[in-house]
């Protein structure tokens, strides 16, 4: 259960997938070159490895512990935060104006990566800091940002963020808590608060919460919520925690997996209401948390590739490790070790080309969010838009079929707890739910980033994926991928017009096809980014490269693989998406249970 | 959390898809008829929805326990067996010669479906009882018979299979527990067992072990394996419980799922070696493992069915209960539980359509089974001998898919343990895995039971297939069945026909494609059902039985749903069968790893 952080699939993502010049290019970057690039991933991947691995099948077996409102993290956990906090690591893609290092998010995304495989539970504690951070950095106040972000950068204090309650899940329109000015220009926040990842635990000084609530005269529905900073410890003058603020741990819950990572329910407000301030303007906080969700929600499909790549490299290992049974049609052959049986080697094959497809396509949609933060190119906050749910949905509806797959190839031995294979199936069955289900991430994907532009974006990167497709040669070793790619192509954009042309005149029909699209969707960009792989490779190749020979001879076989084996489910999906939709409405509710 | 049996769907495909007649006349089934039937339906739906489902999620929580070699089920496991056995449940479909109650298979399939759907763990006990009951009616001595047979039919005695060692999973010719002659016609058996379900436990008198070992001058590999039937008590002269056996339970498993169901390490012949008695002929040990694990095969299928229809009936519970959001394209409309939502009545209906499709699969190969047991049709046994492979597999594949989307209509509450919806999917997870992984059904599939013939008895099925979609009428209501179903059956008969062609000549580029092949198999044969379905629904209809109007409507929207999205994915997987193979192959180990 070691894990190796997958150095040169990173590097070879970022110098040929996106190049380094075009990273460097970024505003701040001019440093960033391929070898500082090398020497951070290789750092990261050795503590990841070092540290955080070790602890990720004992803290599933121990958990976070409650007692009393207070919760105490996994043995080991709370000292490699420190470690991971005197290294620097919570500051590495932050703001350097409020100390953080400024690494591009395409660089970010292999170390985030990294963290995640080595120990998701652990990893979710500064995913959930970053998403702090960014919200009050685009919205804190002066003071705000003065008094909470070198803190939340440096990783000394965490973050959180504070939307569900029991009755307000997806739809947080229903929020209900509130906040009462308090007449000296703060707030006494009361209700009560589900699902809050690391909202009570033992591994930094000070917690802060970003909470929805309801002011007394706001508006009804989403249009009435306000976002509001509420410490677990009100800071002091000196921005040191001073006294305990009226927030309680009533618990936390018993999951299935993810276990490690504590996931409170919070009580504001018992003893007469949490103190907090308003981040923002008044009633805009469900469009702040939007912007702040746009990169947790990226953050939960690279953590879907996370999960992924660790239960892939444990099933290689057992498959190569496991001796049973003589190879098909080997007469006389010795027993083998079941890498050589044709199923586990389809198995295996299956999780690694999805793995480059997902790492390829996470890292150019970071590269995209670079792109779009500096403001450079017109079209990268809207190809940005595009992918993310693409990014968060697709990555993580494969990390469970993947992470099951793990199991699969370890046979009964996958079905044991101590084997720890079983451990990444039941932690991957959170991603496609949390930050908005694959549902909620199809249908913001088929409203607010297809149709409200026409299809715009979406033709857009088609016109790229198509432009890559006509660049396969149409002989020799890659000439079999373009007519898949070309073809699949074709399908989405097929997809895409009856998408915008349904979603304005039978919406439902339009949501109906939404998670069958967002699937295509993701399927071909994969097809595509495996398909760029393959031409980067087979150029090296061509180039005389014979020190990486089998690095990139594997990447022509991935792609083809991907595009026999994955690339080949676009025609169900496009089929799904424009015939689909009348038999998913010919029944009705009672008819359903009938 | 509750269970209601599906009796009417049950009915609908005893009486529509194999007739009641057909089961009639079946040799000593001459009593059986419609309210024979539906009343044993009912009764066994209430046994298993009043003393079995309430136990299920406490069991998985309290698990079985060990303690010094001695087992303790979870509570209310011993008492709700020795009610089973008191109300007659295990003999029900065991021969009537030795106390049993001669049901046909086709009838008992629909009450075996219920005790797995109300609780998997419990029910594994007698079906691996069953297991061991056809085993020595197959092949063990009049002695044997007389002195097992009533017990473990009636019940107070429980059966297990022995197959698996440390180093012998899938590959039994690895096998080395050892048998030797004790000179009075018994043998003393040495060796360490894994993974026997049942191994040990509290609910009953007795165990009867099925251990497969070697004789000492057995030869290698797989020919040189026999069958022995150890007791853990070894009876006195009538039959009596009597001095304890020389097998301890070491340990017991702590697993991903079905935690209430106990997996022994056994450890025979500690003191000097465990007494046994050969079944059958020597050396012909694999060769009676295979008969009986044929049935056991289709029978760990229906447990994929079940386990599925219990998590559709708590997601679709759930989705009427929960409300949340307001629905698509309603202005002004209130808050609508989540059913009415889009993608999750997609999510519901794919896990209706995929239920009913295996329900009728299922039991039309049972009544092959009860056929090919009656030897009346010649065809029967080759039938039944294809179908259980694509029971086994399709059904236990597809139980996990549905199990994560029953996980993933809840949301955030699908995570929660107490939920109960994530144990569905825990207790799933085994079900590819035990009696034969996917991949060892899929090679069964594509060797013994199409390349052998030829692809005879596959193209046979075929043919009835293109029959049924042949009568569909291409106009009307059923007509969108039509072209679906008949371009799936010709897909199939492609790849049977690739994969005879393909067997003899290049057998690892077939067995890269055995698992898809399986896949598409159980996906064309589901479409056929439903489609059967649909045509039996839409004749009631017309014949003006208004009754069950809302039934037999749903039964054809269902047909429709399933030929959109599911059947739609057979091209997918005819490529993947066809055109997989070489990717498959492309990349050498260390490739793999790279």
């Amino acid at each position: 259960m070691t894990y190796a952080a997958p150095l040169r699939d990173l590097r070879f993502v970022l110098e040929e997938l996106v190049g380094m010049d075009a990273v460097a290019a970024l505003p701040g970057a001019d440093h960033v070159n391929a070898e500082l690039v090398a020497a951070v991933l290789e750092e990261a991947g050795r503590f990841a490895a070092d540290v955080l691995a070790p602890l990720n099948a004992p803290g599933d077996k121990a958990g976070a512990r409650w007692d009393d409102g207070a919760v105490t993290t996994a043995p080991g956990f709370a000292d490699a935060y420190r470690r991971f906090v005197e290294g620097g690591w919570n500051a590495l893609s932050c703001n350097p104006e409020h100390g953080g290092q400024g690494l591009p998010k395409s660089v970010a995304a292999g170390v985030e990566e990294m963290w995640n495989a080595a120990n998701m539970s652990f990893a979710l504690c500064p995913l959930l800091t970053r998403g702090a951070i960014e919200a009050l950095e685009l919205t804190g106040s002066d003071a705000q940002k003065a008094l909470y972000l070198p803190k939340l950068i440096e990783g000394s204090w965490t973050g959180t963020m504070n939307l569900t309650e029991p009755q307000a899940g997806s739809d947080l329109a229903a929020v209900r808590t509130r906040a009462t000015p308090d007449g000296e220009g703060r707030y006494r926040i009361q209700g009560q608060k589900i699902y809050i990842t690391y909202g009570e635990h033992d591994m930094a000084e000070n917690i802060v919460h970003l909470v929805l609530a309801r002011l007394p005269d706001a508006p009804a529905g989403v249009k009435g919520i306000s976002l509001f900073v509420v410490p677990k410890f009100i800071p002091d003058a000196d921005g040191r925690p001073g006294a305990r603020n009226d927030i309680r741990c009533v618990s936390i819950e018993h999951k299935l997996g993810i276990k490690a990572s504590p996931t409170a329910v919070l009580a504001y407000g018992d003893a007469g209401g949490a103190l907090g301030e308003l981040v923002g303007e008044a009633n805009r906080g469900l469009e702040y948390m939007f912007i702040m969700m746009n990169n947790a929600r990226f953050q939960v499909g690279l953590q879907g590739l996370a999960i992924a790549e660790r239960a892939f490299q444990q099933a290689r290992a057992y498959a190569r490790d496991r001796v049973q049974g003589t190879e098909a049609g080997v007469r006389g052959g010795g027993r083998v070790p079941i890498i050589r049986h044709a199923d586990v080697r389809r198995m295996l094959m299956e999780m690694k080309a999805r793995i480059e497809a997902m790492r390829a396509l996470g890292i150019v949609t970071a590269h995209a969010l670079d792109l779009a933060q500096a403001g450079q190119d017109a079209g990268a906050q809207a190809r940005a838009d595009l992918l993310i749910p693409i990014v968060k949905g697709w990555f993580t509806e494969q990390a469970g079929d993947i992470a099951s797959l793990g199991v699969q190839i370890h046979g009964g031995m996958g079905f044991i707890e101590e084997t720890g294979a079983a451990q990444h199936l039941r932690d991957a069955r959170i991603l496609p739910i949390y930050e908005g289900t694959t549902g909620i991430q199809a249908n913001d994907l088929i409203g607010r980033k297809v149709a409200r532009d026409g299809g715009r974006a979406a033709h857009a990167l088609a016109a790229e994926m198509r432009a890559t497709a006509e660049r396969l040669p149409e002989s020799g070793e890659l000439a079999g991928l373009r007519a898949g790619l070309l073809s699949a192509v074709s399908l989405l954009n097929a997809c895409t017009d009856w998408m915008v042309a349904t979603y304005g005149t039978d919406i439902g029909a339009a949501s109906a096809g939404a998670v069958p699209y967002l699937k295509l969707f993701g399927t071909v960009a994969g097809g595509w980014q495996t398909a760029r792989a393959a031409m980067a490779a087979a150029a090296r190749l061509e180039g005389g490269d014979n020190a990486d020979r089998d690095f990139h001879q594997a990447k022509i076989g991935t792609a083809q693989f991907y595009a026999a084996h994955v690339l080949a489910q676009a025609g169900a999906y496009a089929h799904q998406v424009m015939h689909g939709a009348p038999a998913t409405f010919a029944l009705t509710d009672d008819q359903i249970a009938a």
